[in-house]
């Protein structure tokens, strides 16, 4: 086959119903179009149907992304479908938001350099000046909003102005230690990620290592999850564990949760960036990964 | 929708070609089936494309698998694809062999008998009389086939005879201490899976856990794969492994590793049963299942 | 050296104090015994030591165990030491509470009767009928105390009794549904291991995979733990998860979970019995095994 | 208890024989002080004896780390003992060898950086100008030593006088990609470590990763170890390994590696530096750590 070189997500849910996956596929084949991977769950729970497709165009023909949006939608539209079709090398604008604590940033710049993550940085959003220096290394804008209990709603509302500027199609709390309010959950509703140190529901609450250790567990974790008004309660993408004996302090603690925290964030933004991840209620639907 | 209860899944591979999926999903369509699970890949090294989706019946008309197998054969003939289509609830018929070690063979007559592994086991076959009481106990047929030098062709015979008179659709070698002869895996290709523990291709040869020990591993695992005419390097399904440390002596590796086996070697048997596997020269397909 | 071949282990802790250790090793040194692997640690937040030591006799003299025990009470009362001195070699004796679930039960017999686990089992007990076949295969004695709200004293009574018979070193709750009164978790205080399901303190009370599932977590696991009066809040022995997605069901979850947890039981089991694991109030200590 | 804030960490190795502990316990026992953490291990295999012990000083007395050594150096001579004492706070000092890769770079130095590895870097050397600028933005020397076969002997010789000069404990290949020659193999012996990405034995050669997609394996890792004659067959530290599947092209595989490598080598080094690691023949013994 004489194939282009460019290659599409569409991904996709809705209600339960005979017919999708032929709408789905059907129109990607009368446009040329060879879905080489595919994807896809039905929630019987809920009656609601979850897909994810890989293509890219076959033939001499021309091809028209614009064509297949309108003809996508028309023939979408009857099954209360919401989709999204991109260009697969198109990297997500992510704004991070950082507190103090550099080892998530520091991971995250790393594979935003070396192209691990197919991401740009538009902005980095924090509350202390301590990371200005790392931002400027990767030559990346740094936003100081410092928080106090009267400049909260203010500095809410900056922030929300700069993920807007930029267009960010991503937020990620990289360790960020400030609540953010209802509302501005609300309003990145599926758009922001946020890293929750030991295991939740386990451990809520402050110092979760201290109360690990308390507990004498022998296993800490992280959690990655989708911000929602319950900070720490959001839908879960995913989470890691490590072993843990009775040697561990709770700084020990810390210092080994680093390590999960880390790199369970950015497999986290990895899957969503690759569209991968679905809101689904209070949980997610995440199709399979590098 | 009115549903049946009855689930199907379809499998096969075709050359990659534009328009294989509209023909998968278009013809399941027209028989008012519902894909409800669905996963492709194309491996594009070869040009090959790979998938399995489960459906079921909807509406209140009448469904014939019967009407789909032949509607399907006609219009993937073209496309040169091998598929198969079966009901999900149908067990796969197993032939275990086994020879003394016991830890596999009570770890699948256990799940056997739980339901967790959907299969029927018509036979186990041994070169020793050891194991009888413990197929006893599952009032399963047991045949004793003591293999020499000399009799090996005859009892390979009678083995292959077995598997045919009860139909099996696998053969487990669950520590099976006899090499298969080339022309019996040949017979037995893509049918046969079987465990080797410690981490092939790293230990090759016998005693693998004193090869082991003795290179000071941190280490241990197990491999399931499919039999090849090279017994220990054929397609693999799964691996895993385990931790260990400087006061593993042989015999604790080799007691530690058991584990390892018997949950590599269920997991490639479930996966294997349940359609999710592909052979693909000497690698596999292998999608996500639980 | 000329060796014994008899190992044995010396396991103890006390408060926190300068010359400890001279004692243990002193003693064993003045009895000719090469002590070939020991482990130490000191809570220091409690400030308590605790030690484990395996050694033989070495050298032509005749050793007498009972003279080293009466040496190292007289050296070791000041220090308030509780210690234990056994014959590595000694299989500790388990009483195993069943229900009907018996995943855990087969994986612990099997390990029985493959010399995995270095134990004898003098009684297996259950309310329920329904394992008594399989206990019969391994000939080992079954007791069945059906409960009701009514009869659960007597009954506890009754097993209480059965376990001062045998003459039990160690009672593991496998899957066994009843709750035990609170006077029966003081009774077997340090003494029985519990196995819960999913992953404590993540989910507490009935039914936790289903909760598991509602939060839509992406791992499941067990913890294996000392009984204590709150039942499922003991003092934790060992830990594991699994990685789950989004296509379990509760009934997915289940079966995945039954792996996890008669893996992390056996494992508790031989850390336990081969005299690894120390309560440390709510916490315990457990040193390296195998 | 009044005790020093000071810690020391007292390791060693001799021939199997009694008295050792004795030896060492007592020793620290009549210089009052305190083992609070003690860790040993007898290789009956070969007959030789390894400890690790951690200790302070307790009362109102002087403490002399001279006088406790010149008193275990005349003790421990007649066991023929290899054994090293020093200040627990006391960093390594570990010159890093690189080339152009990175990942292990990055995280090492960040470890440095927050502390989570107790180490000085007094310089990194390289055979490329690439990593200058990482270097400088903590501040370490870099010196840049471009290898051809015609300078390697040169180059050699003065990456071992930047070694001496600056007194390094450890010389670790964060994916140095020249090989390194016998002689400064031996000189380096047991002082220096190196990460080799997928797992060893089982890939040895050019492109491991790429063999590894050959194969079609499910599993792969990085291997942490000692630096001998023999490059890539060293005596192992540390060993991890992660799930792939059939969708990791080569290329997915080696970004997958980079997250293993880094983590594995991190460990290896916390690991040696703590002083947990011993040398013993083609084999370590590695104490339990964080």
């Amino acid at each position: 086959m004489t194939t282009s070189t460019t290659t599409y997500t569409l991904t996709g849910s809705c209600p339960t119903r005979l017919g999708v996956l032929d709408l789905i596929i059907g129109t990607l084949y009368r446009n040329q179009c060879y879905a080489y991977e595919m994807h896809s769950f039905d929630d019987t729970d809920i009656g609601r149907f979850f897909f994810r497709v890989e293509f890219y165009h076959v033939g001499d023909g021309e091809f028209s992304e614009e064509e297949l949006r309108l003809q996508f939608a028309d023939r979408a539209e009857p099954f209360e479908m919401n989709w999204e079709l991109s260009d697969t090398s198109t990297p997500e604008k992510v704004v991070i938001l950082v507190s103090k604590f550099d080892h998530c940033l520091q991971d995250l710049l790393h594979r935003y350099s070396t192209g691990a993550l197919n991401i740009e940085i538009p902005a980095i959003i924090s509350n202390h000046p301590d990371l200005q220096r790392m931002a400027d290394w990767y030559e990346i804008p740094y936003y100081r909003l410092p928080v106090t209990e009267d400049t909260k709603p203010q500095q809410e509302a900056r922030m929300l102005e700069i993920i807007r500027e930029v267009e960010a199609d991503l937020v990620v709390l990289a360790r960020y230690m400030q609540i953010l309010s209802e509302d501005l959950c609300k309003q990145l509703h599926g758009k922001a990620i946020n890293i929750h140190h030991s295991l939740l529901p386990g451990f809520k609450g402050a110092k979760p290592y201290h109360q690990a250790y308390e507990k004498g567990v022998k296993l800490v974790g992280a959690t990655a999850h989708y911000v929602s008004e319950d900070l720490d309660e959001g839908p879960i993408i995913f989470q890691n564990v490590e072993h843990v004996d009775h040697t561990y302090t709770p700084e020990r603690l810390v210092a080994k949760g680093r390590d999960t925290e880390r790199l369970v964030l950015a497999r986290a933004i990895k899957l969503h960036t690759e569209k991968r991840c679905f809101l689904n209620g209070n949980k997610t639907v995440v199709f399979p990964g590098h």
